[in-house]
């Protein structure tokens, strides 16, 4: 199967060679248009922006685009293949950001997998965009890079690999707190996994009020005894008022509520669902091979599960939201992501859904009524 | 005149918001289509170029893509204006790219004007391009970043400020001197102005076989005797065999045939056209103020003129050169630029009209015959 899926795609992929195409907006017929788009009358345009700079968030690209950037560190789940390799997932990617958010968006794939390098190249390119979307670039490099740049530049900087998982999953655990009847004050999750997407839900769970949460890592349960925890572990811990329990991950499972897995294949059992509280929420989202198999994990008694999957219901997508979060990051000159925005997108996003059901928790990425609703989530806090 | 181009320029640009869009070659109306544009089949892509790099100019949009890279530090004849500014300029190139060649083309505006730092950044961003176009890099860092770019990447590259308007140049000079009965090995030519397209118009001249070269910068003509030359002006002066020759540049026109002007406003006058040989042809291309007005120029006796300007006959002008030049390069996987290139499509632009009288000397830009030769005369350099 998923062979077959590969040789369609490098079929696809040899006969379009490339994805995108940079085409133009403007008539460019005769001698007219070109005096206008370019010069002389182009100079013009310059001199505004020169005397002005914030013209060219009017006057130009800058506007509507997106750099997608990426160091092919951790591409896909495939792990560090470079940046050539890495082009044609930011171009899917670019592909997303048009069709489903009008947003224009260049691959830019980079050659240094160096954090101060990609900090000083990101900031050097940054003037022909208007916000920069960053992409597959391993943990715990992904973290300094996002940060560094959200207080460097003043345009939104989103690392997508964090903020799309952890927001289209908390917007899906909204629904399943719902058919379970569990009060985010009161719900017990674990997480399983503490990288870029771990410790971005972990952030986003703590940001929307459910802190009843437990942290595994390949080493088990993140605990204040543990020594050499890396700064994003510490402040997780530091959010949680579960910080005694120590262990494996089946210890961290017993009488909890909720799983949320972003870690590796095959490392969740039916036996450790059994060990959870009386309605287990069962997020497998490891990719393409999740911690467990849907089939087996409702089999263990799980109440509601989700997955990265399309080929299951409840998908987590972080299709649903990158490109309409951008696109009115852009149309209402936000200056920077920050987590308010992520769980207004979540909350708006579990909203679409006006009765869910165990097997309808999140809508499709192909709902407009969601893309909408993640528009409209960022739109409502611009005008605030 | 000006002022109103100028508004009218501002009026397009503020309705269109940029000139350049980003869109999607295959479908993505489905799960299905989704799944071999992005995950999971992408991944099947990503893993075969990894195993082989060189797919990636089969797979991704670097078989088709040029990165436009300007540090606006020469943006038109403006000065330097900085990155923000020169992304009106660097869209209209994308434009002109796309409509004149087919080429997708993408601005990388640039926050350094530090050689070194230019050089590092277009090496780190190289991976998603087939081809690199440097503009408006003013000298004497344009001849650096090139020569070092050509070498140390293995796509290629060009200023097109030194190569388009050398090769269109050398186009119309070809047919000037068919009208009047000159040969390449007698002619004796001036040429005003040494900095990125004063260069190359020496170099590719010497190239062709034009030797009888004098070259002036603004402090009247270079030969031997003048200390603190850079290693371009050494380097031209190698290459001709006027040497001796000293003075201003009344001095220098006194008895040749040809004056090329790529330097300052106003700067030649009609008495020194005077001075010149029975035939002077005279190319007045500082833009939009020329040397000499082509009225003046005409009443002083010159046989032929040519400017950049596209409200007098023979507009000598680099859009017929880089968009069909970078498409066969990309096409024919040519790895560098060399003035052999640029030689030979200087002949085939030439020989695009039969009959070239005075005021015909140079094909149109809109003329899609001189397109072609341009991607013929690359083509078969690669097919030898």
């Amino acid at each position: 199967m998923q062979n077959k899926t590969y040789e369609e795609s490098i079929k696809l992929h040899k006969k379009y060679g490339g994805k995108l195409e940079v085409v133009t907006k403007v008539p460019l017929k005769n001698k007219k248009d070109l005096s206008l788009a370019y010069t002389p009358g182009v100079a013009g345009v310059c001199l505004e922006i020169a005397k002005n700079p914030k013209l060219a968030r009017e006057y130009t690209i800058k506007k509507n685009t997106v750099a997608i950037v990426s160091d092919g560190s951790a591409i896909l789940g495939l792990g560090n293949l470079g940046a050539l390799a890495a082009i044609p997932v930011m171009e899917g990617k670019a592909a997303i950001f048009k069709d489903f958010g009008g947003v224009d968006a260049f691959p830019i794939c980079i050659h240094t997998q160096n954090t101060e390098e990609i900090i000083e190249l990101v900031k050097q390119i940054a003037p022909v965009f208007g916000g920069i979307n960053l992409e597959d670039i391993s943990a715990p490099r992904c973290f300094e890079i996002e940060e560094r740049l959200r207080k460097e530049l003043d345009i939104p900087v989103m690392h997508d690999d964090q903020w799309g998982a952890a927001t289209v999953g908390l917007a899906a655990l909204v629904n399943a707190l719902k058919l379970a009847k569990l009060k985010k004050e009161n719900v017990k999750v674990v997480i399983a996994g503490v990288g870029a997407a771990g410790v971005a839900t972990g952030r986003l769970l703590h940001a929307y009020g459910i802190t009843n949460t437990i942290f595994c890592d390949s080493k088990g349960i993140i605990n204040k005894k543990r020594i050499g925890l890396t700064k994003e572990k510490k402040e997780l811990l530091k959010g949680s008022t579960l910080k005694e329990r120590t262990g494996t991950l089946a210890d961290a499972l017993i009488d909890v509520d909720v799983f949320i897995g972003l870690s590796q294949p095959k490392t969740l059992t039916g036996e450790m669902i059994k060990s959870m509280n009386s309605k287990p929420i069962i997020f497998t989202l490891a990719n393409p091979t999740p911690e467990i198999m849907p089939e087996e994990a409702l089999e263990s008694g799980a109440f509601i599960v989700a997955t990265g999957r399309s080929d299951y219901p409840n998908q987590i997508n972080n299709s649903l939201m990158f490109p309409n979060a951008f696109k009115a990051m852009l149309d209402y000159k936000i200056p920077q992501f920050e987590n308010k925005i992520f769980v207004t997108i979540a909350i708006a996003l579990a909203n679409i859904i006006k009765k869910p059901t165990k097997e309808n928790i999140i809508p499709s990425m192909f709902d407009q009524k969601a893309r909408k609703a993640v528009y409209k989530a960022v739109a409502s806090l611009a005008k605030k």
